[in-house]
């Protein structure tokens, strides 16, 4: 028998009390923000108009390797966190690979994933700095719920823009975000100047996280009192992530675990970069070698087929440029992907580390995705988040890869959420209604027109 | 500052490895089932039509005190157990009461309750025998999704009849059940002879447990190969949810702490009898002394308004009798009430419990059942099913009434699970179209004319 349990719980004093700041042990740095005006590098008080202070330091720090996390941060990540590690002894075994498999489960609270680590964080710090209430978007509604659950807990105000077709297609993410008291508006809206011109040049759209982001930017910024947010792409969303990596590699430490490959799904970034920090951080640092892999969806393809160029994080282009592997910010996803993923771009820092060869990617097809997501659930028991079952897909085949060969790998995997408000998705798939989308070179084309000439 | 944590998790050496069978320590034994023909107490051979034979023995074992939790079942607790036992400082904060509130969360697994405890005893039981499957009934939805995903993980066919007005409002839950391979079928249905009864009795019918019961119950007993398998009410049950009361007892005592109050919402009364087991089970060895409250919804009020009777437990009066308390078995449930505690009647232990003044019962109404659950969500994170949000009512009421006397009681309660899927009560909640009901003597008449006359 395996003296490694199911489920690793860290105790309370094991908890991270500071965060990862991967970017001090990168030796090329991300690539600074540009004001859109100027195109040069965004001051932090250019930034302070749209994100909050204390939020700003963090985004433009690229040499404190830890930053403290504050005690009341702390106290609230101990009504949720540490979440479990979890050995995937059941999966082994139904796939008889002798690849020993783990997994971050981040499930296990009311936003249904990894969101609320940073929501918490940068709710506490808009509080500290007098705000009334912050305002944000939400694309499958995780993000939102997780802002909803924090601004509560602070007493708030929180303005939540979601995508106008995951608020039709997840009236119950809008209930749970009603619950904890947030407004919820379905994007693009009559709010905004940037939402009503969206609407008048694409009438009836189902809307983007690009165009959602472009209206709470607005309202933030002219609304006083109240700051943006956001939920993914940004350094200090990574650094707040970090916590993912940082109690996986202490409870991997704890019972001499070392793994092979880390693999995580990548939207925008913000699951992926927490859980691979520390990871990477050894990597750069020469003290160990890991192969890191981001698993992204076909029809939403950032990495794999995307330009590392300057582009906006927004549809409106109102936000900075950032330098990161992008579609462009015209590039609209097929509707017919299910759950989030649809970013259009991709964190900076993930971005500069794939561009320098320090992780790899890879793409899969919607379908296959939930097939694996059924066969993880009927196994595993945990209904998984389509996001997340980007990863496991990857697993999958990575552990039936080392069946063949017979090697013993040890694989971390990212299980970022759970999927109780996907079912239409899984509905769809059940009724074998769900279709792939690989987008061709010509769908690709319109998306990368809209890049900005820097 | 205070040492115990915000959640205490046992250690997998920690978790009980036999079930405790509370009746072995009661003086006045639960009456038997009896035969509704015979009207003599039901033997294990009549009983093994229905049910598989271990759990038929467990269900008649008066004597056992412990009963051993075979290795695959421990296994299978492994992958969502221990839950945790969680302290509520938020709550004690926001309330400024001098209480101190633990709540054992039962929901974070994918059936969002304590359901799963016994789904993979009874499950594990069937497989053993050679059986090819189990059929059920469900109402709000947790059994039925435990129970699709013990089956999907022993590779066992599941049926279940689905309350007609849950299957409506709950596609979600339906789409669970079918992703872990259930059949899932809305009852009153025309697959049986008790379900065409029913709907040519009363067409339009939103079904009831009792009815969902007698289906699944004609199901089981005319398909070879098939047994029945049940949720709550029975001994069987209890047995299996005494993992609840055992992992916080010894939670509890690991910490030196003494529970005054142990609170806990019933319907059947699992969630209940499961989490009092070694609580009461003290009490009736003269070991300790707790105060035992049952929280049940007023419009459905078996403990405080329904008679100590021999009663059908369906509606179909096809199930054995059991002496319980009891609304009648035509008792029909005002259809406004969200969630689940619907079931007319109620534990046979509990109900003898309750008769022998080991326990305390009171009734609360749905809004403040719904303001209290918004309340808890906001304050402690998790969003809370409604059945759950009975004993947080409860809970609430009495840390405040500590504040008034300045008690500093230690309050437990039972959290058994998550309100992901009943969205839409919340929904009705938020837009003030939630009501109360609290039957009338004559509401509840046409229930009791239909108990037999025993």
């Amino acid at each position: 028998m395996n003296n490694i349990p199911y489920k690793i719980y860290l105790d309370e004093a094991e908890l991270p009390k500071q965060w990862y700041n991967l970017r001090a042990d990168m030796k090329n740095k991300p690539a600074p923000l540009l004001n859109p005006a100027t195109l040069q590098p965004m001051t932090a008080q250019e930034l302070s108009g749209v994100f909050c202070e204390e939020l700003v330091k963090q985004e433009l720090d690229e040499t404190t390797p830890y930053i403290d996390i504050p005690q009341e941060i702390q106290d609230y990540y101990k009504t949720f966190r540490p979440s479990p590690l979890m050995r995937a002894y059941n999966l082994e075994k139904a796939l008889d690979t002798p690849a020993k498999i783990y997994y971050k489960f981040e499930g296990n609270n009311t936003s249904g994933s990894h969101k609320l680590n940073s929501a918490i964080a940068q709710a506490y710090y808009a509080k500290q700095q007098g705000l009334k209430g912050v305002t944000t978007e939400t694309g499958a509604g995780q993000w939102g719920t997780a802002l909803s659950m924090a601004c509560a807990y602070l007493g708030l105000d929180c303005k939540v823009y979601m995508v106008k077709v995951s608020y039709e297609q997840k009236p119950f993410r809008r209930e749970v975000m009603r619950t904890y008291g947030a407004s919820v508006v379905p994007s693009p809206s009559m709010d905004t100047a940037v939402g009503r011109k969206i609407l008048q040049e694409h009438p009836g759209t189902g809307g983007s996280l690009g165009c959602a982001i472009s209206e709470a930017v607005e309202v933030a910024t002219s609304i006083p009192g109240y700051r943006y947010v956001l939920g993914s792409v940004l350094n200090q969303v990574l650094l707040h992530q970090s916590v993912i990596g940082l109690e996986a590699k202490t409870a991997l430490d704890k019972y001499g675990i070392k793994a092979d490959i880390v693999i995580g799904c990548a939207g925008g970034g913000s699951n992926l970069g927490g859980l691979i920090a520390p990871f990477v951080g050894e990597k750069l640092r020469g003290e160990a070698d890991y192969r890191i892999l981001a698993v992204e969806p076909a029809s939403c393809p950032s990495f794999t087929r995307g330009k590392f160029a300057y582009d906006f994080c927004d549809t409106g282009m109102i936000c900075p440029l950032a330098k990161m592997y992008t579609l462009g910010s015209g590039f609209i996803p097929a509707p017919n992907h299910a759950g989030g993923l649809r970013f259009h771009g991709m964190s900076t820092t993930l971005s500069q580390l794939y561009h320098d060869g320090l992780m790899e990617a890879t793409a899969v097809e919607q379908t296959a995705v939930f097939a694996a997501a059924e066969q993880f659930a009927r196994i595993e028991g945990i209904l998984p988040a389509p996001e997340s079952s980007h990863a496991i897909k990857a697993t999958i085949d990575e552990a039936l890869r080392c069946k063949e060969t017979g090697e013993e790998k040890t694989i971390l995997f990212g299980l970022t959420g759970t999927g109780y408000f996907d079912m239409y998705a899984y509905e769809a798939f059940h009724d074998g209604q769900m279709t792939d989308y690989i987008p061709t070179d010509e769908d690709l084309a319109p998306g990368f027109a809209t890049l900005p000439k820097v």
